[in-house]
């Protein structure tokens, strides 16, 4: 099940969109245009099929500019939504709400975006044991928030930094000399608490590898059938992942090979955003 | 020709970047597997065809980590790019190029992403006078990083925030009650620096609105033939620009019908990144 | 009308304020001297007349302090005020307001300041068409603050930053080495919702410039008679604008030449505090 | 002898200061006018007589921008100059020294004026043994800097937050209930190195304050009959300040009464800044 | 009394503390094992003996996690605490106070610890006029929290900073050739607001100091004897403080020799947290 | 081999520190007492044995002070150090030294306590196979340079935060219904790079608990027998971590037990500063 984000980590992030995009002077446009004290109805509301992720995001950018917006959700991150139907309703001062409604959809579709794709890959996949994760390739300041999508979206998270587990991938087996050395030197190194895994390009490393008892396994860019035989030699003695251009449309096949864990970049790097509208109602 | 951006407006997004992927104890692989004093050469190379845009944020993101790595640039941003073709050369502690490795990617790959989908565009309708411009529907808090990745791919920028010009949306029309008020009390309100810029949705909006001398007018969604008349109506006397739903593929139609501009939320929100990788050298 | 800015514009400065001045311990004198429970009633009120900017500047000061102080304001931001003039009543915890009571002062005494000469030099051009407009001579930190002040007292604003309009001054016309090539330059350069201004001090200069068909004209330090020409000159196809070392005084001279706008610096650089005032009422 | 401020307590400011110019482009102008390669020579020099103040300030908003300007001062803060003395040179790129050259003049401006007006009281009681203090009526969030200006200026610092000292004002006496128990209650709060001054309006007030020896005593807006029997009543027992509405025509005469100390509010709040320019010289 | 520190100044470090714990999850284990629904209450209550400071830190801690977690003190900041003894009741959501309470406890602990070593050795010398004090020998960071811990303790605060008093040290009286020489210069250089003090080791050291009249005097590592005759020599013309190597056991004897003063570096730097615990009771 | 924090990590606390203690005036007794031309050469030297930790903190905090500063390492963290032996060597402007001094040592002092109060005990167990680790009960904001010195003296890290981990303590064990429920919970919502350690009292629960496969075990406050029986229990099948109240005296006693791990709140919480003095040599 879902767990929320606290508050506390989000508004930081709300606070600074808000004060880049009101610049020095605010909404110049709505000031102009729209009286004070004029109130409104509106909706969110999904223009395209998906998963919802980031609804606090988009009601903190309300509340953040104007406390007295209330801001009703009709669904909950990780709901499945479809095209028209209204994910929450905003009323409160016309002007806050127009000032608000560019943050809140940047965060609200970038979060759905990849919540949507991460969704539409698990349920590829949904007949093996495989899961999907993410990766570091996040956007810049936003990984807490862009992880929190994928797990919204069934996934799950690879590590959250440099510092939450010991991840050898090929340039350090290059320079560390092998993978036994790498390996040796990692297991000693790692605390009590981190685990350890080795990123192996053929068979050969992987054998190598399981000798020092690696707590996952990288697989990347194999084969599905060299998959297939890394996952008999892993032998449920280590996670197995696998890694490299893989795509809603070979996912089944990889996940197929029995790994139990399938890692796409392009989750967090290249998703695109569902498409949500604001609409006013009255 | 392309601006560079002063490194004080770079600086703190590339230091915030790194800190949280070192998160709380640094990088924990390569402090396992590499000795302190060994020292790498690496190269940052294209992996496909595409434009460059973000080769400072890399440098930076090196350099903030270990001001004694050597980072030299082969190409300068806005520069076509093939695939193998070496974009820098990093020289240093094999430790601080590992650590920076993953946050000079990050921004290099969606910086260049996004000028290479921008110069696509551009490229596909360059045998008219349109131009690309990228809209408000940036990544929160590297708004000002990405508007320079579309100028680096050739593109324009368009409000950088609510603050720096009006625009008047469907929203504000419905709620200021008509064109005509809404635009009466713009042009009243805007500063002698301050342009402004009304969305019309029908020729019938577009003759009311140009009554009122804006300074632009987005045209929503409207298919050639209409965009065509629409540019006949405004002959010249406000700025013309196309929006909704373009792609690579029917730009050039939207283009030949003469609008001045054509801007596109996807270059920012929904573009995939250029892939670009570090390979060692020696 | 004058458009409120939005809280979260405000709160950084006044937080920002408040611990500038509450130091490492607070305020030593009304902890030493009043009990905690003791609550007081307090005005703040004009000293002199004025126009008041501030008010929600003021009203946070002490509500960050302590939320459960209450600030009812008496006018509103560019309300004409009187000596003896209540312009706030504020109640609750006596230790609050007065640590509070500085900073409050601070911001309404100088944003009225910069409220009160705007509206005295607008006032004596009124028989004219000219504006009064303020520039990028601002205290740092506080140009949004103060950029609304100017709009409270009945002026317009200049560029906000280097980055939202153009604006070629000698210098820059120096080293390009001439008007036609810096306006040449700065027309191709700028996006279509950047404005671009020039600085002439002739009129053979500002022959020169008009061919270039700018958006405004800072006719610098001309007596009455050359900026009356140059009026004619611009004839309606440009913005004017005139500066330099205007006061109360020489004011309506200026604007009667028929220039729009005339921009001050000491306004914001040099003005001199609104006096306002805090006294117990109970 | 002026110590100068460690760039650490500095930099935050100008950081901030060239942040809040620069925007979310930079400088559009110089960027549009001025090729990436051109170096300029440029001097800051007085347009008036003055006091200098602020240099580091000035030199950290080049050198924040580009580190490779060459800043060079002429003279030192504190000094004083004439109209048309250089006081420093800078030489490196034009677009750099453009793009920091409003910050920096508005920061030495605003520190050099607040020195002169501190300097011209100062001159003009320099025959008294009075000296001149500033007081907590600063601009928020610079007050370090502009009580450094007025220490340039020759004069000395009054409280630099609610913390460092206790000031009793009439506010407090009225809720205390008399000047004894105010006095009692500081004096027994005040830490060992924490200084007790009281405000007083009469000298009955006087008689009742001296009797609980405060470090130091504020006669407020008392004419110079008073003030001279106020000093004397005081007979060296306390630190005694005049305060109130005082200008450099009416302060010898208040400090011919015998006053130690002389605080003026508009030093801080209401000083017109020093004009200093920015002259390309090659 | 004591006096509360505002919430604005405490507010920062808890921020800063949650943000610290929660990382770039939040609370894993609360959302593994606990319903978002279920709610709990708890006590904070003492293990041991002591003196408790930092109610307002802890309740920060659960309120910045969930503004609806009820925090009720039971007593309060600088109270005599027994073991068993309920501090606060908290109530609210499972989850919402489990992830608060490391920090809570970590503020509470640590202050509570500083109050309890204050109030210790402050008991042992009631029968002499004799404050504890603290020095600048604090936790990066949380000064202000300690010091205030210390007033707590029934304890007095020295310096809060290298710009609020002037301390001579032996280092500086080297620097400057003589205590003649650097205390000449100090009440030269000194405002009429800071106080100096001057270190001496020895009473020929001690008669020289004391013809400049400084504010206060630290007699450093003298032994009770030495101590006493420092005091007579004194003679109530200047503060009196002792330190060196002060603790609860020999602080009675040297507050008997009459000294002003004790302080203490280890109350802040060596002192050891006060057991608190957080137990469930519903 | 203890490898070294990025500065990047590092910096920011330091500037925070030095801040905090210049305060809006810088040092005033250097400023007062100390030409600015003068140098000096200082020694940062042991005044008891201990282990050194925290080296480039202190050189940072010279060099944010005055990057001319030269600041020369004589041992590394991690080395034994003897009382009188040099840890490094400054030379440089005298005022800037005695500015940073404070500052370095609070932090140098603090983390080789902490270091040496750590390889105390992980010599006295050295005999064993146990390690010694901190806990989470540490400094707000410090933590990561706590958990960094705990390295430092031989020790290793259990959490960084509520996200890197689970561990189910009684508490959470109490709210979710047993042993059963909490560890099934539990594994289920790990990620695949997320370890899961569980507290248990008695050697029931330790049977349940180990059913479920937890990583890790935590033995809370047993006896040496209880422990005896629970390591044979475990049998290697997960890491066994004992705790409660822990010291230097009864260590071995627990370490022979054979658990792999000992968790020791106080080294972190109520470790007391190694002693490190600044001594002028020249």
């Amino acid at each position: 099940m879902l767990s929320k984000l606290p508050e506390i980590m989000i508004e930081p992030s709300i606070r600074m969109a808000l004060l880049e995009d009101l610049g020095r002077t605010g909404d110049l446009t709505s000031d102009a245009v729209i009286d004070p004290g004029v109130t409104a109805s509106v909706v969110l509301s999904a223009r395209e099929f998906g998963i919802v992720a980031g609804l606090d995001f988009a009601r903190l950018a309300f509340s953040l500019i104007d406390r007295e917006v209330v801001f009703t959700c009709q669904v909950a991150d990780g709901d499945a939504i479809s095209p028209g139907e209204v994910l929450a309703k905003v009323q409160g001062s016309a002007r806050s709400i127009l000032a608000a409604e560019r943050v809140a959809l940047n965060f609200l579709g970038r979060l759905s975006g990849i919540a949507s794709s991460t969704a539409k890959i698990a349920k590829a996949i949904s007949h093996t044991r495989a899961k999907i994760s993410c990766t570091r390739k996040t956007t810049p300041g936003l990984r807490f928030a862009e992880k929190y999508a994928v797990r919204a979206g069934g996934g799950v998270n690879h590590r959250f930094g440099l510092d939450d587990a010991i991840l050898i991938k090929d340039n350090h087996i290059a320079i560390a000399g092998s993978v036994e050395k790498a390996l040796t030197r990692a297991k000693q190194y790692a605390g009590h608490l981190v685990k350890v895994e080795i990123e192996v390009d053929t068979l050969e490393q992987l054998e190598k590898a399981l000798y020092y008892r690696p707590d996952a396994i990288l697989l990347d860019n194999m084969d599905s059938k060299t998959l297939r035989e890394a996952v008999t030699l892993i032998g449920g003695n280590a996670i197995s992942e696998a890694s490299g251009r893989i795509t809603a449309e070979n996912a089944p096949e990889v996940a197929e090979t029995g790994v139990d864990l399938i890692s796409i970049g392009w989750l967090t790097h290249s998703t695109k955003v569902l498409d949500i509208g604001l609409d006013f109602v009255g």
